[in-house]
């Protein structure tokens, strides 16, 4: 059967090569002026309207209207805008699956996670440059700073698949590591806390480590009192959604001491704008979003997909799931 | 037996003390002034000729002189002013073993490789602090040029304890490792090429990461012959010394992009002096030796010494037992 994929998000020229050819017997639509941003808007195509499969960032009122709707893979792991209860209730009385590509960036968030981790531990931001001879007082500082995670306690606030391939990463480093999640599901690789074991735990964990989504349940999920229950001189990562952090109650944690550092990839906005309180403190790492980015994603991006297409035509479960 | 243990460089009170508890039942004895550098000369004490045991880094023609010495145990993993035929063989006839403190920087060091991989993999120095906004033509170009080190050729210059964990840091990422040993010896963990593979691995090697001694045989180990045969794009590491690298060259390499980049924790010398070429290049990222360097390392150094000295007394196999 041959069905209308409609595509509304930019494909370099490979990419789009790699869709046509790998979803030969289709037929692809892209609208007239693709979305600028992954996370803009959408200007509703009049072609959407007759699309079996959405692969993109479907606007939420366009998908209402669109009648023939089977299917839709979103090209982003977050998946913030879709996830209400409203939005689920009519995906699930429509009986259309909504689809995530999670898979294409969990495992570069967990290499960026663990170079985070790498480079507090190693103190490269003080170490890269710094030539001060190796007889120095200010030489000995340094080198004896580094502070190896063998033994540290590390703490990951959210467990997915980002947080199950940093416990593959950091396996070899010999920490202790526990996961925070809302409830365990038995599939977890490292021990996991809830809710009431969360204020102990992170009062001895070394490393925090962020992997929340962005939801109306995780906004300033780290505030004042969690940061306070934080250990004295612990390292705060963040590599979920800017939003779980209240970043008021970040820069006071930071100065206070409270935290010794924060190594963050995301922040709320993004860019932070110029004179922002976080981007003057010294101990305050900031990665512009990046974590999922890896050379070659679009066209992983586009297997992703068909993998999930293939499976669809073929009545067979979806990858990532997630509506 | 109350055996006389000379000490010639300076601990920490809180090291001192946990030496002196150790060591109970033996005589300390400290030169009138230690040592300013691990590396420096050090002046003479004739305290040091009544030693049986020498723990720091005893002067060559003084250690002639220390007629009942009968053990010494340097204080550091490297050991090039020892490391001579000539020493070799005054310390065979006169039956003194030497030991060093490799055991004390091995995982430090594999921790530093791996701290420059991810730090190179995830393009840190130039994301760090990068503001600009995430649908910019500069942001896809920084997000999309994170190549993950999933399926790529590493190959280990050198093999020892560093290579070994190095290698057991690296195997959740899934690459293809091997090592360069002048003489395979059957116990490494992953596969070993010699001299005469050297060149075709240098050319399939997408990170080429330097971990040699010095000595007279790997003095500019890595010249403009061994670059050219490296594969165009590759990335150069040292944690090994400064002078196994023919910094010319590795300028000349770098300029070319014959290397993309290199990451040196040791430079010939130690720090580059004002001015000195490889300073200006962007894509040359310099740490001052600190790679073996750690929170706590006098004491791992003196809890080291004191596993030898309990072996020592006792009859048994030094750890890192090296001439």
């Amino acid at each position: 059967m041959s069905l209308k994929i409609y595509v509304d998000f930019s494909l370099p020229s490979e990419a789009l090569a790699r869709l046509k050819e790998g979803a030969s017997g289709h037929e692809l639509v892209f609208p007239s002026k693709p979305a600028a941003s992954v996370l803009a808007k959408t200007e509703p195509d009049p072609s959407f309207y007759q699309a079996d499969i959405a692969f993109g960032q479907p606007d939420i009122d366009a998908i209402e209207k669109a009648a023939s709707l089977k299917w839709i893979h979103i090209n982003t792991s977050g998946i913030t805008r879709y996830d209400t209860p409203e939005f689920r209730a009519r995906m699930a009385e429509r009986q259309i699956p909504v689809s995530n590509s999670a898979s294409v960036y969990n495992s570069a968030c967990a290499d960026h996670a663990l170079s985070f981790m790498m480079a507090q531990s190693r103190q490269l931001p003080q170490a890269l440059g710094f030539r001060a001879s190796n007889v120095s007082d200010d030489w000995f500082r340094l080198r004896r700073g580094s502070v190896s995670l063998k033994g540290q306690k590390a703490l990951l606030i959210g467990y997915g698949a980002i947080g199950k391939r940093l416990a593959e990463l950091l396996a070899p480093h010999h920490m202790q590591l526990s996961a925070y999640r809302r409830q365990a599901r038995g599939d977890e690789t490292i021990p996991v806390i809830t809710e009431d074991e969360l204020g102990a735990s992170l009062a001895t964990a070394d490393h925090v480590i962020n992997i929340l989504p962005d939801s109306p349940s995780t906004r300033n999920f780290f505030d004042a009192n969690r940061f306070a229950q934080c250990k004295t001189g612990s390292v705060y990562y963040n590599i979920g959604r800017g939003t779980t952090t209240d970043q008021d109650a970040l820069h006071a944690a930071l100065t206070s001491g409270q935290l010794k550092e924060a190594w963050l990839d995301v922040t709320e906005p993004e860019p932070l704008p110029d004179g922002h309180p976080l981007l003057s403190l010294p101990n305050c790492y900031i990665t512009p979003h990046i974590a999922g980015g890896h050379f070659g994603e679009v066209m992983h991006c586009v297997e992703n997909f068909l993998e999930n297409l293939d499976r669809f035509t073929n009545g067979k479960s979806l990858v990532d799931h997630v509506i």
